[in-house]
C-alpha cells in the first residue's frame, strides 16, 4: 500500500489539531482512502517551542525549501493563516506538482482567483474547507451536492465570538462590552477582537461562499461589512418583543441586479432555524431552486472541529492520488455577475430614535419618511422620560438609498436627540 | 466536450424532478463537471401515461434490456423504488460497467452489501445521497467532510410525515388522527400511511446511516423501531411543560458494548437543535470526536429535493468519468461491529398512568422500581377525578431490560387501572 507523505505549514492552533486528528485515524485511513499518510515536516518558525507538541520533534523544520523541494512530499497542509508568505508556499507548492489543502480565508477571500488559476494550471488539488465554518461541511456540499442547484441564497452565522457575544446580551441581558469581556475570558475572543467584532473575519467567509454559490468571484473588498459593536442590550429587548432576534448575519443573494453581499447584525425572526443557532456556534443557510431551504450547523472555529474540515481535505487529496483524479474538483466560478451596490439593496429597518415629547414630532418623522418613498410597517412608542420620548420606527422592504436619505434628514431634526440604533431586518416584516 | 448518456428507471414523483432538474441545468452542467449530460432513456411501465411529462416521449422504453444493452448509456439512475426489479437492474448495470445513482432507501437498507459489492467488484460508481433525508447533504459529508472524525453518534428527525404530525400535535393540540387525516389531505401522508407513522420509513435510513457513520454493516432488521400512533396532544403537552418536545428520532450509537439503532419517538429537550425542527423538514445530528456536534437541515423529500440529491450524484458521477476515477468512494464498512441488544441500551423513560387515588399506590409503583434497580428522577401527579389519579414517572437512565420488568409488574397491579404512555427520553434528565 502507497504511503502519500505531507508537510504542515504551521503549527498553531489548527496545525496541533490536525497533528492530533491525523494521529488519533492513522490506523483507520487505509480502509478510508486506501493509502497510509506520513506527516513527514512541520514548518515553524521556531522549533524549540514546538517540539514539545510532537512526539517526534526532528520532523521540525524552519526552512520552507526544505519542503517544497522534498519530491517525496505531494501533500503541503497550510495553516499558518495571514496572506504572507502563506501566498507564496502556496503558490510554490502547486507550481512543484503538490496538492494544497488550507484553512486561510484571509488569503483565499482576496487571492483566491491568483491561487485557484494556479492550481488549474497545474492540475493539483486545492482545496479549503476549513477556510468558511470551521468543521461545519459546506463548501464540499456546496461545490457536489446541490450542484444542480441553481443557488439564490447563502447565509448564516459564520462568526462564533459575535454569535456568543449576542447570545449573552440576549439570554443574559448584558450589554456589549460586558459579554465581549466574557467572551475574552473564555477564549472566545482573541486579544485584538477587530476581526471578529467588526464584521471582518464573516466577510472574509462572506466572500468565500457567494463565489462558490454563484459561480462568480466575490472577494472581502466587495462585501459591505458592519459589526456589532453598536447593538446593546435595549434593541435586543426590543426586537424580542416584536418576536425577533439580533444576529450578525452573512447575507449572499443572487439578484437580477447583481450580487449582494454583506455582513450585518440584522433583526430575524425567532421562528427562524437560524435564530436557534447559540454561543459559539455557526450555521450557513442555503436556498436553492431544487433543494429548496437547507442548513449546515455546527463549531465554526476551535482546534479539532477546524482540523475535522482540514484532515477531510487531506484524506479527499489523498484519495484523489490514489485515484489518478488531481484536479478533480477545480475552481467553479465561470461567470462574471456584477455586484449590486449596498444603496441599491432593498430592506426593512429599525430605527430606535430619542426624541422631543412633544405634538407634531412623530407626524414630522413619518413626513420626512413619506417623501423619500420609505413606508411605515410600525411606529412604536417605547417610553417617555420627561421631555423625552424614545420611539422605534420598522419600515416596510425599502431601498436603502431612500432609508439612507431619510436618515439623513431625520438625524438633522432638532426635535431628534439621538438615533439610537439603526438595525437592519431580514426577510418580510 | 464529451457527452455522458444516462438513462433513468422510472419517471414517478422523483423521476419527473431529476428530469426537470436535469433540464434546468443544462446550460450549466458543462461549466460544472467539463461534460455535457443526455438523458437517452427513460424506462417506465406504461409510456402512454409518461408521455406528457416528457418534451420528447420517443426516449421512453419499457424494455430493461434496451437500456442495459445500450453500449452508450453510461449511467444508470434508478428512481422506481421497491426491492425488484430494482435490485436485478443495479446488480445487472453495475455488472454492464455503468455507474448507478439511487435514491432506493428500502434496498439499500435491505440489500447493501450486495449492491457496494457488485460495484467494487466491477470498479463503479453506487451513489446515494437522496437514499438519506431527500436533498439533504448527508452521505458525502460522512464519506469525506467527516472522514477525520470517530463518528460516535448519528441521530436525527428522518420522516418527514410524522414529524409534520407531531409538530401539528404539538403546536395545535390536535390528536394523531387529526394530524394524520390533515397530512393526508396535503399530501404530506401516503394513502397507506404504515411505513412512515411506524417508523420503518426513518429505521432504512437509520441503517444506512449507521452503517457509514460507524464503518460496519447495519441492515433494516437490526434496527428496533416504534411508531408515533400512541403518542397523545397529552403527552405533547406534559412534555412541553417539562421544557422538552417529543420526535420521532432515528438514533444510533457505538458504544463500548456495540452498536445502538432504533427508531422511537423520544422526549428531546427543547434548547436542542433539533427540536427547533418543524413541519416536513428532516435534519441529521452527527457527533464526530473532531468535530463535536454538526447538524444537516433541510426538506427530507419532494420532487425536486430529492431529485437535487440525485443530480448531484449523477454530476459526481459523470466528474468521475471524465478524471477516469469511477468507484473513488465505495462502500466503507471495513468493520465488523456487533449489535448492541435492545434490552440493554440505557435510557430515561417517561410513564403516563391512570391509578386509583388513595393512599400507598404512589409507593408501591416506586417500590417495584426500586426492586429492579430504576431510579425515579421526578414522579409528578398531573391530576385527580373522583377515585382516579394521574401520575406522571420520569426516570433516571436505567437499562431497558430493568425498566421493562418494572413496567411488567407495574402493568399487572391491581392498583394501575391504565399506563396511558411509555416514552423514551432522549439525553440526560
Amino acid at each position: 500500500m502507497e504511503t502519500v507523505k505531507i508537510a504542515l505549514l504551521g503549527l498553531g492552533t489548527v496545525g496541533t489539531g490536525v497533528y492530533k486528528v491525523l494521529k488519533a485515524q492513522q490506523e483507520e485511513i487505509p480502509h478510508k482512502v486506501g493509502a497510509k499518510i506520513q506527516l513527514k515536516k512541520v514548518l515553524v518558525r521556531n522549533t524549540e517551542k514546538a517540539s514539545r507538541k510532537l512526539d517526534d520533534p526532528s520532523i521540525l523544520m524552519t526552512e520552507w525549501k526544505s519542503i517544497l523541494e522534498d519530491p517525496e512530499i505531494s501533500i503541503v497542509v497550510e495553516v499558518m493563516g495571514g496572506i504572507e508568505p502563506a501566498r507564496r508556499y502556496i503558490l510554490d507548492a502547486l507550481h512543484a506538482g503538490k496538492s494544497v489543502v488550507t484553512a486561510n480565508k484571509d488569503l483565499l477571500a482576496s487571492h483566491g482567483k491568483e491561487l485557484m488559476d494556479a492550481a488549474a494550471e497545474t492540475k493539483s488539488d486545492l482545496l479549503f474547507e476549513a477556510a468558511v465554518a470551521g468543521g461545519i461541511p459546506i463548501i464540499r456540499p456546496l461545490k457536489e451536492c446541490l450542484a444542480g442547484n441553481h443557488i439564490s441564497e447563502v447565509m448564516g452565522i459564520v462568526n462564533g465570538t459575535t454569535n456568543f457575544i449576542l447570545t449573552k446580551m440576549a439570554e443574559e441581558g448584558m450589554e456589549f462590552q460586558e459579554a465581549l469581556a466574557l467572551a475574552t475570558e473564555l477564549g472566545y475572543a482573541e486579544a485584538d477582537p477587530t476581526a471578529d467584532i467588526e464584521g471582518l473575519d464573516a466577510a472574509r467567509k462572506v466572500a468565500i461562499l457567494a463565489s462558490i454559490a454563484f459561480h462568480s468571484r466575490v472577494t472581502f473588498d466587495d462585501v459591505y461589512t458592519e459589526g456589532i459593536t453598536k447593538i446593546t442590550a435595549t434593541d435586543i429587548r426590543y426586537a424580542r418583543e416584536m418576536g425577533r432576534d439580533i444576529k450578525l448575519l452573512g447575507v449572499a443573494k443572487e439578484t437580477p441586479e447583481g450580487i449582494e453581499a454583506r455582513v450585518q447584525p440584522m433583526l430575524i425572526p425567532s421562528t427562524h432555524p437560524l435564530a436557534s443557532v447559540r454561543d459559539s456556534f455557526n450555521a450557513v443557510f442555503v436556498h436553492g431552486d431544487a433543494v429548496d431551504d437547507t442548513m449546515f450547523y455546527g463549531r465554526g472555529a476551535g482546534e479539532l472541529p477546524t482540523a475535522s474540515a482540514v484532515v477531510g481535505d487531506i484524506l479527499d487529496a489523498v484519495r484523489n492520488m490514489v485515484f489518478g483524479c488531481r484536479g478533480r474538483i477545480g475552481c467553479t466560478c465561470y461567470k462574471e455577475i456584477p455586484l449590486k451596490k449596498m444603496e441599491d439593496i432593498s430592506c426593512a429597518y429599525f430605527l430606535r430614535m430619542q426624541v422631543e415629547n412633544r405634538s407634531g414630532v412623530l407626524a414630522n418623522i413619518a413626513g420626512v419618511f413619506g417623501n423619500n418613498c420609505v413606508s411605515i410597517a410600525q411606529i412604536i412608542q417605547k417610553g417617555k422620560k420627561k421631555d423625552r420620548a424614545e420611539i422605534v420606527v420598522i419600515t416596510d422592504e425599502v431601498k436603502e438609498k431612500n432609508f439612507q436619505d431619510s436618515l439623513a434628514v431625520i438625524s438633522g431634526m432638532s426635535t431628534v436627540k439621538e438615533i439610537s440604533s439603526m438595525i437592519r431586518v431580514y426577510g418580510q416584516i
